[in-house]
């Protein structure tokens, strides 16, 4: 999972004394956050001084112990004074009032992005707040642990990772490539892709699975005592790997819920329908249907390995 | 995962000299059964010769080719004949018409089990052919991988790993304890459960885990084109963490559903009553419940990781 940094050839023209920000305030200190803020550290080229913001004292407290930022400044306001790029790494809940908070204090030419999982519900939130001459390059690096708080974050995080970047029509070009020069520098690949389509890829291979493991815990643990302890004690492979899953951050997920409501409820729509299809081939003896749909299955893993994802 | 094998300490009053059973007879030679074999080779103490039988003459004869078994012979009713213990190692569906076929040939006083996820199906199917004086004791080794074939077996594979047996009440101690002791020699720990409570236990941490994880993979795979290879491109933690799931065997999957219909239907309607109020707090922006679930999911992955299962 952890390669070696990126080669500076595939930076294209930039060159690796190029530094694309002198200054980059990263608000949020979380998983992604703190890996940012190492991966610019590690790998050079990405920012000559960084800020670090975030709303607890706590957090900023560990960071300086850390030491992956140069300035902690609990403002948000001030610690966006000056910065050439701001990256919102909180939960995508708390975007709209960071953006109206942070908008007056923005300089000209700043580039104002963020890591949220969402793409339309931070357009929708940010955009209003963007002043003329601020360029406003949402984006959501695919990357993530189970972990998460500034101890959990580490420079490595993003190699060989999707980065989609989903600015809205008009983005000056510019910012967008020196964005996508950032995300090429952590080690991560880059796309561009429609907010509302990024939206309705997410819902299927993130947003419901997640959905789908914190709620099948739920259920497990609401089974009588006795059952409850021997599931624990049982857990077979399959229910483990939905806890793994479902051991993500509660506040972060539970904004992605509600910031991609409508694709969510989508595809949940849709496999709640494909589950009763299921369920009834199990009550019927259905046994070609439920025999086909396990092989379409390990066809869709298959075509995950070719592309060598899995 | 794959630990040294067991001390002769715990084998309690036998002797690492002591072998259990002079013939052995594994009725399939998949994962399951091929990983017996390579165990009995490997850990010593378990069986004198091992038979290894198979409805596919292409299996045994790469059976053969591996060298895990004394003797392949097709005709599961000749595999049998002298054995002390027969082994049921084909998926669950497969179990009454290979109990029917081998009931006369069975010696008195062998071992007759098996090794299927579902256990009240296993009794009904093998149960009524038990000649009197051969000892049925049902068991359910959970260990696994994604991979299936004579290939895919390895000796370690039980270690550390829970072994259920069902034993109907009337069950000969004597020969639930060998075959207790059978197992703990491949490293496994062994427990006694009802079979029908086995069988709600599976049901909701490995059974419905399947179920959902097939669903999903048909889910994302009926979305449009373009959407489904971007699905595919894109593939999140969440949904990687589904396909490996969704990579096991189509006809023993397949089997054990139909096998453990009824309590598999009640855990897919808890489980979809669960996921209806999600989706209902998504819907409506209740936060505070999308949290409560969230948080409660980690507990559980917690409790998991006390019990050492994670």
């Amino acid at each position: 999972m952890r390669n070696a940094p990126p080669s500076p050839a595939r930076w294209g023209s930039l060159r690796l004394s190029d530094v694309l920000f002198e200054k980059l305030t990263l608000i949020g200190a979380g998983l992604i956050g703190g890996s940012i803020a190492r991966a610019a550290r590690a790998f050079g080229g990405m920012a000559e001084r960084i800020t670090v913001s975030s709303r607890s004292q706590k957090t900023l407290d560990r960071v300086a112990e850390l030491g992956f930022a140069d300035v902690c400044e609990i403002d948000s306001r001030k610690a966006v004074e000056g910065a050439d790029a701001v990256m919102l790494c909180s939960p995508v809940g708390t975007y709209a009032a960071i953006a109206a908070a942070i908008s007056p204090h923005l300089k000209p030419g700043a580039i104002i992005t963020d890591v949220g999982s969402t793409k339309q519900s931070v357009i929708r939130d940010i955009g209003p707040f963007v002043p003329a001459g601020v360029h406003f390059v949402p984006a959501h690096p695919m990357a993530g642990t189970e972990f998460s708080g500034p101890d959990s974050g580490f420079a490595e995080l993003f190699q060989g990772r999707w980065c989609l970047l989903t600015p809205p029509p008009g983005t000056d070009e510019d910012a967008v490539q020196k964005l996508e020069s950032f995300w090429s520098r952590t080690g991560a690949k880059t796309a561009r892709m429609d907010a509302a389509h990024h939206d309705r890829v997410l819902a299927i291979v993130s947003h419901l699975p997640h959905l789908i493991a914190f709620t099948i815990c739920g259920t497990a643990d609401d089974l009588a005592d006795e059952t409850r302890q021997e599931v624990l004690q049982f857990a077979a492979t399959g229910f483990r790997d939905f806890t793994r899953i479902a051991a993500s951050d509660p506040e972060m997920w539970r904004d992605i819920f509600v910031a991609n409501k409508d694709a969510l409820l989508e595809m949940l729509a849709r496999f709640s329908e494909d589950a009763q299809a299921m369920a009834r081939a199990v009550r019927w003896g259905d046994t070609a249907y439920i025999e086909d749909k396990i092989i379409r299955s390990r066809k869709i893993r298959q075509s995950l390995i070719e592309l060598k994802q899995a």
